[in-house]
């Protein structure tokens, strides 16, 4: 088949990756946050990204120290606060890949592509 | 002053209910929502709200029974599953509105605003 | 009937004006912009929100001296760049609302709420 | 270097465009829009992705018929309108992938991954 060639299980769980740290960011960031509702934010991102096709693990960490609060007294959830890691599986293959600030600015990068060997079966 | 009279209390009390109610719909509609991670997102939602200015109250419940499962076995947050409550106050005036399905279409509404009086100082 | 007296159409304009902004704040926020490409999110949002009922009209400028272009150059549209302005309608209740920045900071506000006389009938 | 093996420069244009479909589909669910408007949103979520990192061609076509008029006349932008194609790069490796509707279900997929020989220098 030739569809089957075009790309392949590493490919697309990176693919998977890409998308559930895409789709966190845009719908966390702007979301008023504090110190003291930190935590149940965390909770509340894992739990929804870990429902979602091919997500095998994912942890995501929130940096108080960005949480700077305006004359309100609370912050918005803006990027660079968010350290999210996630593992994504095709088949056999598993992608790595996270979201981290780096000079300030929040980049998403994969971190590792590997695929498994399935166990022989004779 | 004239900007003094081209407002009331009770008017910009109604003005934060809806900014609060039409932040949080877009905010959160779309999130990956299970029954198991339900109440999850349901404090992450009032947390959030509580944390703005100007809010009094705000209570959010969502609707398990339109969290049918699609192929991957979760839902998305959608507008007809929103059950919230909010009391917003400005100075002595207060304003409750609500977020609620009217026919299968998710409504807001005012729900009563009213301004006490204050302690008199005699 | 109660439900009658228990709001004003003056409060229920400044109520849907609230809305309109909260969720036009919640669904942009967020969007790679550039000096480029701001008339064309200028006029998708003014015709997202127009849509909306209650809205007679709204006008969105975006403050192009922040979008100052990241390692990628491009930016992301963020509150203090938006400058709003939307003028709400109920019966013959008008509220007129501005969304501006104030000290670097995107604040929300009742302009004017006024309701005019209906024309006699006799 | 370990890291330059860890994962290879099609895994890194698929995990890219991933980014892009999650993200812009986070962003723009829950837009209103109408028949009306439907081209302006189309030009703004082109312009938008085009912007990012890795992009090097972008469609957006929005299903009309989806376009259902709520009470109100308008409908809010879902999933299952969105028909996007995304071709990304990273060095000489090109993904190409889809946002498209299967069976009322809105779907993200890999199309292909490709690539490209460098001219030889000599």
């Amino acid at each position: 088949m030739r569809s089957a060639v075009m790309t392949s299980d590493r490919e697309r769980a990176a693919f998977e990756a890409g998308i559930k740290l895409g789709a966190l960011y845009h719908q966390w960031v702007g979301t008023p946050v504090s110190h003291a509702s930190a935590a149940s934010v965390e909770m509340a991102i894992e739990k929804a990204v870990i429902l979602q096709p091919c997500v095998e693990e994912v942890s995501v960490r929130l940096n108080r120290d960005l949480m700077i609060p305006n004359r309100f007294g609370y912050s918005e959830l803006s990027g660079p606060m968010l350290d999210v890691e996630i593992v994504t599986r095709i088949g056999f293959a598993y992608c790595r890949a996270q979201l981290a600030t780096s000079d300030g600015y929040p980049l998403m990068r994969v971190v590792e592509c590997h695929e498994i060997s399935p166990v022989s079966d004779h």
